[in-house]
C-alpha cells in the first residue's frame, strides 16, 4: 500500500495567542453547499463551549456543550439528522472522556434520546461518583451501555425521551429512500459497488462529529457522537462508542509531559481496528507534535497492518496537546500553557472549527486533500500553536 | 496504591516439549468444589481444541472449538449457565481475533443464542470475505453487533435460536433469586456493600472464559466469552466484547519478532479501562517474557492510572508468545517454534488448562494467591516454555 503525504504542511499557519482552545471536526466529503452549513454549526458549537469556559466551566462541561450543539444540527450525522439504519431507525453512538479523572462513558446503538452525548456524560458522572452511589443497579460502575438498556438507563436518570420521528430530517428520510432503492436494485443485480469517498451514495455517512477542549486549569476532555453508517445493520456499534477509538483525553502526569485530547471521525471500522484516538494520543508524547501526528497517521492508520486488506483508509483526527510553559514553572499562581492543536485526514475533506475565550468568534476551515491526491491513501495535516494563560 | 508481587515466580516449572500449545482460563474465586468442575470443563475444552489441531485445523478453528465447550458447560459464566442480569435475562458478550489476518469479530449483550462465540466467529469470517460479499447488509464490514441486532444477524446467517430458559441453570436461577433478595434488602437500607473478591455474593461473577491457541503453522488466535456481571444493568457490554480488552492475537511480522495471543478474565470494567489484552500483547515483544508480563500486570493493571480510584483491581490473563527457533531459520521446511506460555492474576484464584497435540490429556491447575496476599493488590504469575515443531 502506497503512503503519500498529500499536502504540504501548514503547521504554524493558524495561530491563537494567549487563549484557551477548542477544536471540533467532521470528516468525510463536503460539497460547497454543505460546507457552508457545516461552518455555521461549527461556529455555534465553538461559541457554546467557549461560553461555558468563560463561565468557569471545566473542559468536560464545555466539550459536552459543544457536542449538544453539533448533535442538534440537522446537518450533522449525530443526534438529530443522523443516518437511518437498514430498518429506517436512528441508532446513535457517543462517548466522552475526562483527562483529569480518566473516566469514560459510552453509549452504542441508542434510540429515542435527542442527545446521546448526555447519556455518555451521565454514565461518566456516575462512575466519577464511585461505586457506593449505585443502589438501583448495584455495581462497581458501568461505562458502556447499548440499545434499549442505554435508553432505559437514560430515562431512569432523568434524560427525557425523544420520538425518533423528531430526530429524522427531510434530508435523512429522502437519503434513506434513495439508499433503499439502490440496495433493492443491487440485490437484483447480485453485486454492489461501494463508493465511499468517491461520491455520496449514502448521505453524510462519514460525518461523525467530535470536539476537544482544554480548560483554564489545563484539564483536557474529548467527546464524539455519531449516527453511524447510513443503512447500517441494526445494533451495529461504531467507533464513536468504542473505548480508545472515538475519543481520548489524558492529563499530563509523572512520566507523561503532555496533556492530550483526540477526537476521530471517518469510517468506523477503520478507526476501531487502529484504535486511532488512543494511538494519536500516545504518539503525541514525543517532542515534535507535527511529526508525531504525521507518523501516526502514516504508520498507524494508512499503513496499519490491521487494515492491510482495505483499499483505502478513511478518517480524520483533531488533536490537542499542552504542557506548562518552561519560564513559568517557578510560580504556582501564574499558569501558562503551551498548546498545540493539529488536524489530519485521509478523507476528501474535513471541517474544523476552533475558538478561544479571547476570540470574539470562532474560526472555521474546510481542509481538503490537494487536487489529484487519492482519498484513503493520502493525508492532509495542519495545525497551530499558541501560548495560553488563565489571567486576562 | 501498593503493588505487591504476591507469589514467587514458578516460571519454567511447567514444561511441554515439542508440541503445540493451548491454554484457557477463568479468573475469579474458586472454591474446592467448584475447582473440580472447572478442571473437568477445562480438560474437555483442551481436548476439543487439540482434536481440531490434530485434524489439521488452524488456530482460529481450534480456539472456537474450545470456546464452544466452555460456553456449553453449566459451570462457567458463558453461554449456558451465564449470570442473569437485573431483569433475569441472559445477555452474553464474546469476541475472537485471528493473529494471521488480524481480523476480529465481537457481539455484545446477545440473547437467545446458545454459543455467542459462533456469532463473533461468523462476523470475523464475513469480514475476511471482504466487502463485496455483503449484499443484504451492503457494507464494508461489521465487526461488532449488539443486542437484538446481533441475534437477528446470527439467525439470518444460519445460527439457530436457543430459548433463554434452556441457557439458565438451577444454579444461575437460584443465584438470581438470592441476589434479587439482597438487592431489595440493600435498597431498604439505602446502602450496598460490594464484596467482589472476598466472598461470593453474586454467583460466579468474574468467571469469564477464554482460550489462546498456536497452530502448526505458527498462527495464533484468541477468544473470550462471558455472561457478564450477575445482576448487571440490561445491555451493559463488558470487556469480552471490547476490542483490545477481552482478547488479542497478532502473528509475528517485520519489526515484531513474536506472535502473541492473550485472553483476559475478571472485572470487566478493570479489563476495559486498561485494555489489558492489548497491553500484555504489546509488552510481550520485549525479550524476557516473564519480566514483561510481571511489569505489565504491575504497571498497566494494578498500578494503572486509569483505575486510580479503585480499591482493588481484579483480573487474570493467559498469554502465549512464540517465535521461530534460531537454529532452524535456515531451513524453510522444518518449522520449529519456541513457545512461552504464562498466566497471571490478581484474583483469589484462576483456573488454567493446557494441552498440546502430543499430550494424551490436558493438564489443569488452579493457581491461587498465597495466603495473606490481598486480592486486587497482589498478583501471581506462572508459566512455562517449550519447543514445538510440525513433524511428529
Amino acid at each position: 500500500k502506497k503512503v503519500q503525504s498529500g499536502l504540504k504542511s501548514h503547521f504554524g499557519l493558524v495561530k491563537l495567542c494567549y487563549s484557551l482552545n477548542f477544536l471540533l471536526n467532521g470528516a468525510g466529503y463536503h460539497s460547497e453547499s454543505k460546507a457552508k452549513e457545516y461552518k455555521h454549526v461549527c461556529k455555534r458549537a465553538c461559541q457554546k463551549a467557549v461560553d461555558r469556559l468563560r463561565a468557569g466551566a471545566m473542559a468536560l462541561e464545555a466539550v459536552t456543550a459543544a457536542l449538544i450543539e453539533l448533535e442538534d444540527s440537522p446537518f450533522t450525522n449525530a443526534g438529530t439528522g443522523s443516518n437511518l439504519n437498514l430498518c429506517g431507525d436512528i441508532e446513535c453512538d457517543a462517548s466522552i472522556m475526562d483527562g483529569k479523572s480518566l473516566n469514560y462513558g459510552a453509549v452504542g446503538a441508542l434510540t429515542g434520546i435527542k442527545n446521546p452525548i448526555l447519556v455518555a456524560r451521565r454514565l461518566l458522572n456516575e462512575a466519577q461518583k464511585g461505586k457506593l452511589s449505585y443502589i438501583g443497579s448495584f455495581f462497581l460502575f458501568v461505562s458502556f451501555l447499548v440499545g434499549i438498556g442505554a435508553q432505559q438507563w437514560a430515562l431512569g436518570h432523568g434524560i427525557p425521551a425523544c420520538p425518533s420521528e423528531k430526530m429524522a430530517t427531510k434530508f435523512s428520510l429522502s437519503a434513506y429512500r434513495r439508499n433503499k432503492r439502490k440496495m433493492e436494485q443491487a440485490e437484483k443485480l447480485e453485486t454492489v459497488e461501494i463508493m465511499v469517498g468517491h461520491e455520496e451514495p449514502m448521505s453524510a455517512s462519514l460525518d461523525t462529529v467530535g470536539a476537544i477542549v482544554v480548560d483554564q486549569e489545563g484539564n483536557v476532555a474529548a467527546a464524539v457522537s455519531s449516527g453511524g453508517l447510513a443503512m447500517k445493520h441494526p445494533r451495529r456499534v461504531g467507533q464513536a462508542a468504542h473505548y480508545g477509538c472515538g475519543c481520548w483525553a489524558e492529563n499530563a502526569r509523572d512520566a507523561r509531559p503532555y496533556s492530550t485530547a483526540v477526537s476521530t471521525s471517518g469510517c468506523g471500522e477503520h478507526l476501531m481496528r487502529t484504535m486511532l484516538a488512543r494511538e494519536c494520543s500516545t504518539a503525541m508524547q514525543t517532542e515534535d507534535a507535527h511529526q508525531a501526528l504525521l507518523e501516526a497517521m502514516q504508520n498507524k492508520f494508512i499503513g496499519s497492518p490491521f487494515l492491510a486488506s482495505e483499499d483505502g483508509v478513511l478518517g480524520g483526527v483533531i488533536v490537542l496537546r499542552c504542557c506548562r510553559c518552561g519560564e513559568d514553572q517557578s510560580s504556582d499562581n501564574f499558569q501558562a500553557l503551551l498548546v498545540e492543536f493539529l488536524w489530519s485526514h485521509t478523507t476528501e475533506s474535513m471541517c474544523v472549527g476552533y475558538m478561544s475565550t479571547h476570540d470574539s468568534k470562532a474560526r472555521t476551515h474546510i481542509s481538503r486533500l490537494p487536487p489529484g491526491a487519492v482519498a484513503g491513501q493520502s493525508l492532509a495535516i495542519e495545525g497551530g500553536v499558541c501560548r495560553l494563560g488563565v489571567t486576562d
